[in-house]
């Protein structure tokens, strides 16, 4: 048998382009630097609080679920790709809630309404469903970088658009949509991204008087090009002053701009793996038909277990304590920032109304990076563990802030907190 | 703003090619069947039995892991990409006694063993870390429909291999790798797709004796062409005469070449979604690297809920009255098949060992198929259902039998299978 040369150089390729698009996960990195210094104080992890998990509340759901011969079939049985459909008619009364409208106005209904493994697999899945390699999505930056690597991870373009602290600037993005217009692009441009509460990193959420602008800045590009809006709302949950705001889904009456993507990870539990998207009408289909190819459906123990929680009455309960403790150690750790670095030159913080993180911006001669010399210091000498901020940058013209750390009050307690803050300004002090 | 031509003939242009490459779900075609007409005995229905279902022993698993704070905590918590530690590690003593060795002979360590949603997402995970638009995906025919939604989702090419009562032909494997060598094509060839036991939807196993010489055959072009094969076992532990028997994996002593997917669907309960891949160590990472950025783990609750169960040593005990109930339900089927259509020229069966599928084949002349009139005999005038065998093949030049019909044994009661049967056979019957 000849074997030419055009084929033994192909020997090594076993991989897809896809491979080699989703290379360098840095979760992945992150989480094995957590393991390999189990002793720090971690402000890093993007775990949620361990001491507030419903172990309660779920232990008695589990046990009317699966006490229940019907409930515990149908919680052990396989679903439908869309997920079941007595969780999906609760979530219309919770959405309804959230939006502080009946259920009637949401003008919704259960068909545009799709389960997912998290709210991560519903990014995934509408950017698989819209994106091919070369075509752009509009991101604020810094940005959530686990959706960085979905969008890139397709071979996407994530092309950056300049936020502020009320998030993403619409001065901007009108810029930034004329210029790639002008560089003849615009047809490239498939998916604006948006973290409308309390985002990650910065727990910035987007200003209440941006929101309908936004949509009606989207939805005035239609007639030319389709841009969908995915509105994720993962922390909306988790405000701590103040009550929930209407998502900027709410501003987009005909349902044809905003997909809105949502997650019972942070506001119940992470392990149940639910999350859905509220979706315009023409995205159903195509997320379902990849859905169907990649695991034809979510869990539907998580589902039923879930909806039994709910019709239950006691998620208003969890959620309300869940947010005094968020509440409780986010005072604990701007404490300690006030306290140890107040009176620091250069040293800034975002104080958060909710959310998961505490911004921080130190002097631009610190290095914050993985391979600077604070990092090192913090989890070597004095054991304590933050999340880079230059990991959280897309970058403009390859330039990355390297002077900022996210830092998380979700694991750790509020004395735990605190003498972590101790232990950073310390190591912020030394590098000073 | 100027709009030219260019632009406008975009407008519509939403979707990826993906998208275009996923659509017409054949599975979601036939649960709209099954909802329109509940009336129907469902011969047709891929769920399994509802009778045994593991209530009693989830109940009982979900009570201790609830009540213990820190496997409560670990369950409701987020886990690693990867998957859940303690069930990875139990999973490999489970694989050990499945192929019949000790752990130490597995010749694996848990950080090969990757848990997934469902089986179908390892297999969906595999095809996208090594399948590019036009490769090569080689597969059996007929074959697991959703298999081939997954390979063609990603715009890849199913290619038909012949198989017999003995799984997957090698002389038909090697003709077909030297045309397509032949036709200068081999470097597309990445994967070769194999369902090892009781396939869907014949039923069939791959020989003992074939089961080396796949390996090896597969080996054998690994200087020139990088093959993975793809073992699907999702109904190895349905085995209802004898032993399960060793994988084909359990041939491949260099662990390079073959992928085993398992799932606890099947033997379990679907509703959990817990798969496993046992993957090349080349595999690791492009695998969990994809995960990463589509939903960065699947739940640690199933997860640690069937740790719970395989700790508690219920589940040899569970599949013990499963294989005894679905060896009933078999038993049933097929004697109502005797007892009906066993005079009938031209219709024949394969009889399974194991799995959830009675292959039936009917006269030439009689059209199985959704657009045919025996379906809209059996479902509107018999009420009953079954899967057209023309939607389990490729198709060679296009061609797919029209007379065959998967029946499966999977949801109804022996009773109603036994009726079940007497109704298709006057169905099949007036046909004739």
């Amino acid at each position: 048998m000849s074997v030419d040369g055009s084929q033994r150089s192909e020997v090594e390729t076993l991989f897809s382009r896809r491979r080699d698009w989703s290379a360098d996960n840095v979760v992945g990195f992150m989480m094995k630097q957590a393991v390999d210094h189990p002793e720090c104080i971690s402000l890093a992890a993007g775990l949620v609080d361990p001491e507030t998990l419903p172990v309660e509340v779920t232990r008695r759901a589990a046990e009317r679920m699966l006490g229940d011969e019907s409930l515990a079939r149908a919680s052990l049985q396989y679903g439908t790709t869309e997920g079941s459909q007595r969780l999906r008619d609760l979530l219309l009364e919770y959405l309804a809630r959230l939006e502080g409208v009946s259920v009637d106005d949401l003008g919704i209904d259960r068909d545009q309404l799709v389960l997912s493994t998290g709210s991560q697999q519903m990014l995934s899945l509408l950017c698989e469903a819209i994106l091919d390699p070369g075509d752009i999505c509009l991101i604020a930056d810094p940005t959530y970088y686990v959706m960085l690597g979905t969008v890139t991870g397709l071979g996407a373009r994530a092309v950056v658009v300049e936020a502020d602290e009320g998030g993403l600037c619409l001065e901007s993005l009108e810029a930034v949509l004329l210029s790639i217009e002008a560089a003849g692009e615009l047809s490239r441009v498939k998916m604006i991204y948006v973290v409308s509460d309390f985002d990650n990193p910065r727990s910035v959420s987007l200003a209440d008087d941006r929101r309908g602008g936004l949509v009606d800045l989207v939805a005035g590009y239609a007639d030319r090009q389709r841009i969908l809006l995915v509105e994720d709302a993962a922390y909306r949950e988790l405000y701590y002053d103040g009550r929930p705001r209407p998502s900027v889904w709410g501003h987009d009456p005909a349902g044809d701009t905003v997909a809105l993507v949502q997650t019972f990870s942070k506001c119940y539990s992470p392990g149940l793996r639910v999350g859905f998207g509220v979706l315009p009408r023409r995205l159903i289909e195509p997320v379902l038909d990849l859905k169907g190819n990649e695991d034809f459906g979510s869990t539907s123990f998580s589902q039923h277990l879930l909806a039994t929680v709910l019709e239950d009455g006691q998620f208003a309960e969890h959620t309300g304590r869940l947010r005094q403790a968020y509440a409780a150690k986010r005072d604990a750790l701007v404490r300690g920032a006030d306290e140890h670095l107040g009176d620091v030159d250069g040293v800034e913080w975002l104080v958060p109304d909710g959310g998961l993180y505490v911004w921080m911006t130190v002097p631009e001669r610190v290095d914050t990076g993985l391979g600077g010399s604070l990092f090192r210091r913090a989890v070597e000498v004095e054991q304590v563990m933050y999340v880079p901020g230059d990991l959280c940058y897309i970058g403009t013209n390859g330039l990355k802030p390297r002077n900022q750390l996210r830092l998380s009050f979700g694991v750790e307690t509020p004395e735990r907190l605190a003498e972590g803050l101790a232990r950073l300004a310390r190591a912020i002090r030394a590098e000073l």
